[in-house]
């Protein structure tokens, strides 16, 4: 059992191509930010188990005792997951995030606490970097942490950063483990989840997507990418189940356009592998044809957004290509970035963030190392 | 040889579905419009040949015997057309509108002449109501035009206005000689038309366009359609020749783009197919749908522009569906029309005009019966 206090990071994702396709068998290309979710874990003495989460306001402890009865919610079922939401509830609603960030380490913590046989005390405290709901995988960040903290206090993983290291990694069978367990806390958040958020977060890096199967990209390339969040909340469950059922209503229709956005997805990984350092001009040109293609697609197949249709104008007026990340309908555009461009979206009322793809996955992190504002985060209040 | 002055109409195209995608063998949807251009034809005895073409400010004539030279012209080579140009050329440039639409005349006028052994005198006057270069079949209504009305004039055809009717039409034997030699005229026009644009003109209703086949349309249904010209100039050569580039540069992903294109036309045409009289809330809600879909395949295959964005938003905001209709890159949009619908897009600065869909092809009219608009526009000046 670990005694010090840990401190570690996962890594939020943004989908470059193949979004909603990949839902229906096709290649999706998803790649690690370096924006982060930070987690810092403090064993107690006192036998309880509390949680954090400034971002989202919320601080929940429980006597580790009262936890005992619900360890046969593991692994989860839709009823046991509505059990611990209903016991995660509190206050608030039992759709609350809130309600769903607690329920979801209550299962993490359940399924390591049964595992190892014991309930540990500790103080966890999760800061992210990330936005949540703007398909960031802010959702699965916070799994990966988590797994990782509770695989490692309990040592069924070790806790890899040495003496006098900033930074470490796990090896990549204890990443396995953590990316199995990370992967049952995204079902608790979403469902059924495609593992490949969790993936990315664990792994870092840019992966490869396609039926359930998950490969990193021999290369990850250097690509800087400007987000733009509109704001604008959707329902990811809501859009994948409009594009199905466009699907029913027009197959003839919908499954080429699928098969073309897997396509892009090909090409894409295809130019990305190829290129060797700074992408040239003549990638830049290629890579920027797929974006523009790929989002009149996913406009095509309904899960656009007039805001963001407003991204792409206001880019494209900057000689830039955008298109929409993640679940659409609102949510995040990734813009495309040459070298010699610096802009900013901020005065059309979007959130922007510069950000480079294939940062490393979960990371260990001595806590003195890290920005002064994450050390700020990770003291709590 | 005929002798009296005689009056015929033929109407202009709007594409539904298929535009582009027809260029690589898929299924394109074309249809009559109610807007039409009308020819007003007149024997003279001093043997001169002249053409009238308010729309276009041009008036030439010449003297029969001095065409006699071209008659080496028929059937046309890219050599030929060259030298028919550069005859009719006057004072304009070889490649001006009015140059290439009295090269188109003399082309069928010595065709006709060439087949009959004669060279009639004849004023004739050819004016109409499409705009030019809009993608509305413009060249291929006036080609028809002439085609029937000179082989009216030398008797390959009858001209079949009987004393006291208001309006009649040709054989589907005589259609079939007119569709024939207006197709050469849009080869005058356009190096390498489909033949799509001069067969519904010649035909009228509906028709189905595949591979060079093309069939009408079971049933021809009403369906009210707006029709917004952005008057922004494009080049169909170009804008064809753009998508062939993209599809030699990414077939993996065009080459699905335009099967799902291809799925939209043949959608359609099930639909209209099966309607019985006028569309229901269903039948409408479908339509839309492709409608939506075809718009943003289109922009994804490069034939966009940001004015046509701008129509399917301002169509939009009114709760109506729009897409671009012809070679794109400008030109003009089609908006479904529910009939509960009535709006305007002329405060945009557009042009709009409201038509109906299935309009009757080639037609011989007495002139007392047409409006009185066109029967003061074929007085000529």
């Amino acid at each position: 059992m670990w005694t010090r206090s840990l401190v570690l990071s996962a890594p939020g994702k943004v989908i470059l191509h193949g979004e909603h396709a990949v839902v229906h068998g096709k290649v999706a290309l998803a790649t690690a930010l370096n924006l982060r979710t930070f987690l810092r874990m403090t064993p107690r003495q006192d036998g309880r188990v509390s949680l954090q989460l400034p971002n989202l306001g919320s601080r929940r402890s429980w006597e580790a005792p009262e936890l005992r009865p619900l360890l046969a919610a593991v692994p989860p079922s839709a009823e046991q997951v509505e059990k611990l939401k209903e016991f995660a509830g509190g206050d608030n609603g039992r759709e609350a995030v809130q309600t769903v960030a607690a329920a979801t380490f209550l299962y993490l913590y359940l399924s390591v606490a049964s595992k190892c046989g014991v309930m540990p005390a500790v103080d966890i405290l999760v800061w992210s970097e990330l936005p949540t709901g703007a398909g960031l995988g802010s959702s699965a960040a916070y799994s990966v942490c988590l797994a990782a903290a509770l695989l490692s206090l309990c040592g069924a993983i070790s806790y890899p950063l040495q003496e006098g290291q900033e930074v470490a990694r796990w090896t990549t069978e204890e990443l396995d483990v953590v990316n199995r367990l990370a992967f049952k806390g995204e079902q608790v958040i979403h469902g059924n989840p495609s593992g490949v958020d969790n993936a990315v977060s664990t792994w870092g890096g840019a992966l490869r997507y396609i039926s359930g199967k998950i490969s990193a990209l021999k290369r990850v390339p250097t690509l800087r990418i400007l987000l733009t969040n509109t704001k604008v909340p959707r329902s990811t469950k809501v859009l994948v189940a409009g594009v199905k059922a466009k699907l029913l209503k027009f197959p003839t229709i919908m499954e080429p356009i699928l098969t073309s956005i897997g396509a892009i997805s090909r090409e894409c990984e295809g130019i990305l592998e190829a290129m060797t350092g700074e992408p040239s001009q003549e990638d830049y040109s290629r890579l920027e044809d797929l974006v523009d293609i790929n989002q009149h697609l996913l406009n095509g197949i309904g899960v656009g957004h007039a805001l963001l249709d407003r991204v792409c104008e206001v880019t494209s007026s900057h000689g830039l290509h955008s298109k929409l990340t993640g679940a659409g309908g609102g949510g995040c555009a990734i813009t495309l970035l040459r070298p010699e461009a610096i802009r900013d979206l901020t005065h059309c009322g979007f959130e922007c963030w510069e950000t480079v793809i294939g940062a490393p996955g979960v990371s260990a992190h001595a806590l003195p190392c890290l920005r002064a504002e994450v050390q700020k985060a990770l003291q709590g209040s």
